[in-house]
């Protein structure tokens, strides 16, 4: 559990989308974002208030959260002095960064002087339970995609959010380092072992009210023969209620898999089903949720609209036309 | 890599059960077993000769491989004095438990000054890739099965020792502990990152010769939801030309999660073909694998053929009646 509300380092950004992590915390979660630090050069702006650590500690920052990828895979020099400092000045410090701040010498030992706590979210920080399989009261919802990056982070983050905001019981359940930074707890499932991977989703997502919902991160695809095991250890893990279809339709292949087709919207539904159905099986196939953003807006429109009139589900884009449909589906269950 | 030949040490084994992976070694690889080393007190017995260090040195031996069971999970002290004598004797340790031997402060002393090595075959050696679904050349078969602990190791290793008599080309490929130890590498995919598993599946069965055959070592099932994201990455990573479906007729519920019924083999075989087809469209199965040992000879042989008049599949236990069947359709691919 990272504490929070945070203070969110660009670093010298290059540009708006290495901030992606930065942005997604602003966007998602903005109670827990104080303000920005930024450096010379950073080209990247959240639209926050700038602050430097004396300010952001006065405002009730607790963790500086590491919001920006680095360049060349390693944290530099001129980030170090601002990290130490942070430490210095009692900030614990959080990054989903492949080079881990615990592999860093300097900072282990000034967070141990100090007193302080690193975070790296790609690494587990619990031992996971092997999964029991026995049914946990509340309602889950798992988003699956045809592929990889089609959305379905985003989509459990909508409507985790418009649930939240029609005061339905919701809480968005992390699987990924940008999640996990996001809400400030999850599980790391793509560095999981292989064993306890089914086992971390049920710890994730006990036991709740009968009328919670959790709303699970999706990852890869039962379609994407690099990564299906982990969707895999969700659907089974998961136990879901309610699945949500995620698709990106300009995709020409599987990413990062050339030779590789998407398959149906149609293929995913009844694969997925069908394999949920042996942890719970009342689990429904609720809506489709699209991601348009290489489509123009009348050709996303009539896409969605196609969808519905074949598939017999309700079809959104969660971020051009909001996730009302897809949460109106969940509240109607 | 593990060295062969081994000396199998069968320490103070409360019965034949616990040494169950000596067993294996002797079973499928007797080549590989110059002799068995007893403690006082033993009461297994693989019928090899008893040696002692220096004696199975003599005869070749490169490893001790501990084929038992620890009682309590600890390496005893009593152990520990065989094991230290091994190392400086000459030999490497190789061990499945899950005491680990380098967790042995002792152990790991004696081996570094004496140069020799510490397998502990539960934990990854290799850096894997992640997979990238490249089609490779050779054949390749997977036992995929309705439950865990049905007979799919066995399976394999009927098949490869089959098809090897026959002149045919084929490798058993280990995925577990124990088949690790009996054939001296594997990947232990229980203990892979699940990023990675994937793509240490891919890994473990590279290019080779076009009639050359991988026999793959099953895990879990993809109806278990405790292990399913593993025999996934297993169907999606081993590209399999031919599957065989394993079952074991008598048991009353999914191994470890009462209330979860076993699937139909024709559950298992729609499931685990339409998803291995994502890999490779060509896949196909090819037949069924049936442990019979808690059935008579007349109810197994009944059972089998009811099998066969119903999937139109070639049916065996191979322990039982021998894998033939299997292997008959295999070369007919």
């Amino acid at each position: 559990m990272i504490e929070t509300p945070y203070l969110l380092f660009l670093g010298d950004a290059p540009d708006q989308l290495a901030a992606k992590v930065a942005v997604g915390i602003k966007d998602w979660r903005p109670e827990n974002a104080v303000g920005q630090l930024r450096m010379e050069g950073c080209k990247a702006d959240l639209g926050l208030t700038d602050m430097d650590l004396a300010q952001a500690r006065e405002a009730g920052a607790k963790t500086l959260v590491i919001g920006v990828a680095n360049r060349g895979g390693v944290i530099s020099q001129d980030w170090k002095k601002v990290l130490v400092m942070a430490l210095e000045e009692g900030f614990d410090l959080a990054s989903g960064l492949h080079n881990l701040l615990r592999d860093e010498p300097d900072l282990v030992a000034v967070a141990e002087a100090c007193g302080r706590k690193l975070h790296d979210v790609r690494i587990p920080s619990v031992k996971y339970p092997i999964a029991n399989g026995v049914k946990r009261k509340g309602k889950r919802c798992l988003a699956v995609g045809t592929d990889c990056s089609v959305g379905k982070m985003y989509t459990a983050l909508a409507m985790d959010a418009e649930m939240r905001a029609r005061g339905m019981k919701s809480t968005f359940r992390a699987t990924g380092q940008t999640g996990i930074l996001i809400t400030g707890d999850g599980v790391p499932l793509d560095a999981v072992i292989a064993d306890f991977m089914a086992g971390s989703v049920e710890w994730l997502t006990p036991d709740n009210d009968e009328d919670h919902w959790d709303l699970i991160e999706g990852q890869g695809s039962l379609f994407h023969v690099s990564y299906s095991g982990v969707t895999m250890a969700l659907v089974h893990g998961g136990q879901p209620d309610a699945l949500i279809l995620c698709h990106e339709p300009t995709r020409e292949h599987m990413r990062g898999l050339p030779g590789y087709q998407l398959p149906t919207l149609e293929a995913v539904r009844d694969m997925a089903l069908s394999l949920a159905k042996v942890a719970n099986p009342a689990c429904q196939v609720v809506g489709v949720s699209i991601n348009t953003q290489h489509m123009s807006e009348a050709d996303a429109r009539a896409y969605l609209a196609g969808i519905e009139a074949e598939m017999g589900l309700p079809a959104t884009d969660p971020f051009r036309f909001g996730p009302g449909k897809l949460v109106d589906a969940l509240a109607a269950m």
